[in-house]
Parts: C-alpha cells; structure tokens; sequence
C-alpha cells in the first residue's frame, strides 16, 4: 500500500471487505421482468427481489424466441433490456438463454423453408445479441443440441432445420452468429444430456473448430439429488475438454420427489406439488452438498439454480428457494450461509507490515480497501480483483488516495 | 446376345441363373477356424459348413488383438489367412472384425505408456489388413467408439488411450492406417449404440473429414425382436448420412428372452439357455420380419447374423439358425427360402427375341447365361453382374461363345 504520494503505508490498519464472487451464483430472473418495467406482479415483488439479489449475481432472462416475438417484427427488446439495466443496477450481472432452440418457437415459422429459418433465425441471433451488448455478454447460443434433430417435439420451425443442416452445422450457425455482433461474449454449448451423447457432439463441434467459451450442464433434479460422486463424475468427463463448466440449469425440489420412471420431465403433471417441511430440509442439506462440490471443482465457473420461489415454478414443483408465500425456505438460508458467510470475506480489519504489506486470503472475486476511518466511504476506497489464479496469493495495492 | 463372330441369335433359348447376391448375408465364421485348419473341432463340422456356405455369402472372422496376438509378435495370421481362404473357397467372402477395440486387449499392453500403446495400436492395424489384403478386405476399423474412452472395461490399453486422445482422433488413426494399406477396403465404423450418441459421434467424424464406408450397426436382440417400426426408424436415423449401412449383429433367440431391465447383454448369466418349440417358431418369424424389412431398405446392403450354430453361441443363448445337434431351426429354413428361393433367380429358360435380346429380373448380383445345351458346364457360360441401380432393367450380353 503507498498513498497517493507513492509513499508506503507501513503499520497501516486497514479495512478489506468483498463485493463480488468471480464464481456465477445465478439464478433465473424470469419473475421480475414484470416488477422492472413498473407491471403489476403478485410475484416478482420488490421483498423477492431483495432476497435475490442478497445471493445471486448472476440472472438467466428468458429469449425463447416464440415468447420473445410471438408476432413477427415485433420482439420484446425494450422490455429485457430494462429487466436487464433493473438487474444490472441491483449489481446483478445478465446472462440470455437461449438464441437457438427447438422449443417455445414462433408460429410464423411454421411452414417456411429451410433455408428462409435458417436466415430468420440467422438474423434474429445477430438482432439479439446486438441489441443487448453490453447488458447480455453471456448466452446459450443453442440448447440442446443433442436431440435437437431428432426429438418429436410437434411444430416448430427449427427441428426440420435442425434436421437438414445437422448438429455441428446447428451449432456453428448458432457461436458464429453471436460471435460477428459480439466478439467478447461467454457463449455456451448447453445440453440436458450429460450422456456419452455430448461428450461425442462436443468432441466434433472441437474437432471441427467451433469456439466454445463455456459448456453448459443442466441438472435438473426433481427425481433427487445425484450426490456428490455421480455429480462430480459427471462433471470430470466434460472437464476433460478444458472448457470452463456452467451448471446452467440446477434444481432440488422441497416435496415429493418426481418418480425415477419418468423419462421427460415434462411428462409428469400433478395438481398439487406442495413444499413439505422434511422436503424442505432435503433440500437445504442437498443444495449445499451440491453447491459446496461444485464449488470445489477448478472447471465450474457457476452454478445456475433454476427458480427462486415456488410461485410459477416450472412443473409447478416446489424448487424454488422462497415459499410460494415469500419466506425463504431452509435451502435460502443455507445457500446464503455459503455465499455470503463461509465463502464471503466480511470487512476485516488488518495491519500492514514495514514494507507496506498486507496479507488477506478470499475465494476469487472482488474486493475493496480502505483506512478504517474511510472504509464506509466506499467511493474512496480501492477496488481490486482477486482471480481464480491468485487464489492463497498476496495481493499488492498500489495506492490508498 | 451374340455368338463368337458377333453375330445377334435370335429366338434362341438360353438359362439365366443366379449366383450369389450382391446383398450381404452374413454371418460369424468363428465355429470354422479349426476345421479350415484341419484341426479337431466338435462345432465346426462339415455338415454345419455346407449349411452355412448355402445361405450366407460373407463371414465375420475374428481379429480381437488379444486372441489374435496373445503373445507379443507372435499373430495368429497363418491360422485365419487358411481360414480365410477356406470360406473364399466355398464362394464366401470375408470380413475382419475388429481393428480397433477396448475389449479381449492383450495384456502385454498393459502399462505401456499411451504414446506407445498408439504406435502399437497402429502397427498392427497396418500388418493385419496388409497381411489378409486381397482375402479380407471388408474391415470394421473401429468397434464401440461411442464407449470407448468412457466404459469401466477392467485394465485394458485402449481405454486410456481413447481417454487420451478422444473418439475422432481414435477413429481416424484407425480409418487412416487401414486405408493407407488397402485403399480399396470397405472400412466400417461399427457400433452398438445407437442412440442420438453414434449420431453426433457421425457428424463429428464426417465434419473432420475422416472417410467412412459404411455404418456397422449392431442390432443383438436376445431381448426381443425390436419390430419392423422401431428397426426402420432406426435404420433411417442413420440412414441421413448416405452411407451404405451394414446390420452387423444381428441375433434372435428361439428360447426364452433376456428380461428387459437387462443393460449390458453381458451381464446376463444363466446355466442353461434351451431352445425351445415355441422360441424357434418365434425365432423363425422375426428373423424373416427382419430380413425382409432390412432388405427393402435402399441404404441398407448387408445384415450379418451373429451366429450359425448354438453350440458354443456367445452368452450359451440359443441364438443359432441350428440347434447344437447340427440340425436346423424353423429359423434357418425360413432364411434360406428368402435367400435361395424367393429372392433367389434359379436356372430360367427364356427365348431371345427378333434382335437377340432376353429380359431377366432378379436382385442385385452375380448371375450367369448359358444356351440350354451347355449350361451344365458352367465355365462356357457367360457371368454377368446386375448392381443395385439396375433392377428391373434389362441386360445386354456382348456374345456367347
């Protein structure tokens, strides 16, 4: 530490506290577009909000293309990007999901052919992502790439695409698109098939020179938590590719679990799906198992949770971490208790040595410093970054103004 | 038709026949190693090799490295070049199986580093198809990619080497090795699983470029024939790519089935295995469901059955077209009348026309003509091929001598 002078502060007490996990904590932010854009919402409430945006950084908004612009021309940008911007002054970063897809599609794509999709869906990607730089720098370029040709999933324009071009084509339409209009977006491969299936599509999308950033892993877990070995299993076999990982799509339901006969989940439908108090403690031991394990792997980049209450969660299963009436559940407190407790460096107090240093060790992220009488000030404070590779290393700060 | 001076013969009665079919009929040639060999061998008897060489045209010889090279640098070449000739003999074409595979390894590769174990690996793919070139020249290059860097298999060295490498560079050495030897060979890239896996595992080696021949496609049914609907559908998954498609294994019990929660066949171990009255009238009727549907399909050019004879059957299933007392199944009767009877051209006599000319249909194949009087001796009649593209099409002979 010197002053502004350049001077070193030997014998300096000084305050160092983290702002920011580098780690993604997301979550999706489906239920607050509403609330962003000043709608009246029962569920996106400003109390939501609050207990979001207190462990989440990170928010997955929702670009399915047939509720994105269900009337052709027509897209609903400017109510994302102000969804976005609200999360964005929260401190919560942007993620889009998803540009390419074979479900929720628009109507009028039905009947084209497959070359007028391809360039529609060509332009939508280039259209998208353009629109949302710098608030939307991370994407699922395409989802589910692996049954994309071959799942019978009724009308849609983009199977029979899917099916004429093939998947490495799919896939090569989808990165080269949103690469031309944003060169430094994080864009994904993201799949619900952790089978050999992926590991054989990701081996030819690398083989044929496709530039992935990340791959994205759904692990959706209605049926149960898989447990630390399966899950850490899983997650070895797509690390071999040396790829950073996104859990892109986790959930733990808080009730009964969804029997392990069903195939797709979306086949099972009940009238009532309650949140039940042993569910409920299943689920906070499950969630930190999860997110502990994962946390703990140097190819997991973040972990995406998908629902943050029960209210409209997907299959109306109680996965979310807030009840249905807004009280977090146990797995809120106990995911808060990693995020913002165990793994969060509160404001700590230290001195620094004869030579101006001081020592301070945290999970990769960022951090301010400051003299303990300016510390609440954080405007005069310094920022810096620790990054996963200066992870037990000291920090130099070249200046206290 | 013309005679030798190259004069047309018309109204003049001639005989087409017959000789072998272009389709493949396959079949594993394992039961027949010791007899071609002169050796003692209760399985592998004459009797059972004129049923065999009645129906099948193509015969599976086995080239699994650590039966075929148990001992370093000492192959079993000699052995199966006689066997090979043996079948050539008897008008049965040959093909190795496999090049490349994670299982029946030999264990002085076992702690080799993998860099050497690929030297090796490579070695030996270029000294086989080099040393049976001209007898064996229909390969399955590589067997189970999907698998391979990923299935618990016990020690073995081509697991680590997959692991290392990957699934399209591991095919492509085995593509490139075989190719650089014998570039005329059929080289198949062969598979069990054929689920969305083998399909993008496909695309990813037609992106890179490796040439393939054919898809070997393995179809073992111990636990059930699958149905023409599911098997076609199947078919034409992989049927997009435009390749030739080889049903490489096919097998049917005409005894109990294997129950369905059954995953790897191997795992199913009983004491005894009989067939029985109502499994070979079963047996019988799927097997020519099968082959009548495989048959129709434009892409599809040869099925290999898994097996002739129970005796001695992979899992002791009675899978056999004959029983273990060298008696045929409903199962072999109904295949032969398919092959050698309704699909089968026998000796016709037809009249030429005014301009010399006879009209014949017939499937894919070898066929030979001869005037009534010498077709006996069949080395004066005349052999002609009909390909695939020219069903129902008419043949012209240049001249009968």
């Amino acid at each position: 530490m010197t002053d502004a002078s350049g001077e070193v502060l030997p014998n300096t007490e000084v305050v160092v506290a983290q702002l920011d996990h580098a780690f993604g904590f997301g979550n999706i932010g489906f239920d607050f577009l509403g609330l962003a854009n000043g709608e009246p919402d029962e569920i996106g409430t400003e109390s939501l909000a609050t207990l979001y945006a207190d462990v989440f950084n990170t928010a997955t908004l929702p670009f399915y293309w047939g509720r994105f612009e269900p009337t052709r021309g027509a897209p609903d940008t400017a109510r994302l990007q102000q969804a976005a911007r609200w999360f964005r002054d929260r401190g919560v970063k942007l993620k889009g999901h998803p540009l390419v897809w074979h479900t929720v599609q628009p109507d009028w794509l039905l009947g084209l052919p497959v070359d007028e999709v391809e360039r529609l869906q060509r332009e939508r990607i280039r259209r998208d992502v353009a629109d949302f730089e710098g608030l939307v720098d991370t994407w699922d370029a395409i989802n589910e790439a692996v049954i994309m040709p071959v799942f019978e999933n009724g009308d849609n324009g983009i199977t029979p695409l899917a099916r004429a071009r093939g998947r490495i084509p799919m896939i090569r339409l989808a990165f080269e698109e949103a690469r031309a209009v944003n060169p430094r977006a994080t864009l994904l491969l993201n799949d619900f098939d952790l089978s050999s299936a992926f590991e054989c599509l990701i081996e030819g999308v690398l083989e044929s020179g496709v530039e992935i950033d990340a791959l994205g892993l759904q692990t959706h877990m209605h049926q149960g938590y898989w447990g630390e070995d399966a899950m850490l299993g899983m997650v070895d076999r797509f690390a071999r590719y040396g790829l950073p990982l996104h859990l892109t799509e986790s959930s733990l339901v808080s009730g009964d679990l969804m029997p392990a006969d069903i195939v797709d989940l979306n086949d099972y439908r009940v009238s009532e799906w309650p949140s039940t108090p042993e569910g409920e403690a299943r689920q906070a031991d499950d969630l930190e198992r999860h997110y502990r394990s994962l946390m703990a792997h140097p190819s997991v980049e973040a972990v995406t949770y998908w629902g943050i209450t029960d209210a409209g969660a997907w299959l109306g299963a109680p996965i979310g971490l807030v009840r249905a009436d807004g009280t977090p559940k146990p797995s809120y407190d106990a995911l808060r208790g990693l995020v913002k407790g165990e793994w969060w460096l509160a404001p700590t107090t230290v001195l620094s040595d004869a030579r101006g240093r001081v020592s301070v060790e945290g999970f990769a992220g960022e951090y301010q410093l400051g003299t303990s009488a300016r510390f609440a000030a954080s405007e005069q404070s310094t920022r810096f970054t620790l990054s996963p590779e200066d992870r037990h290393t000291r920090v130099t700060l070249p200046s206290i103004t």
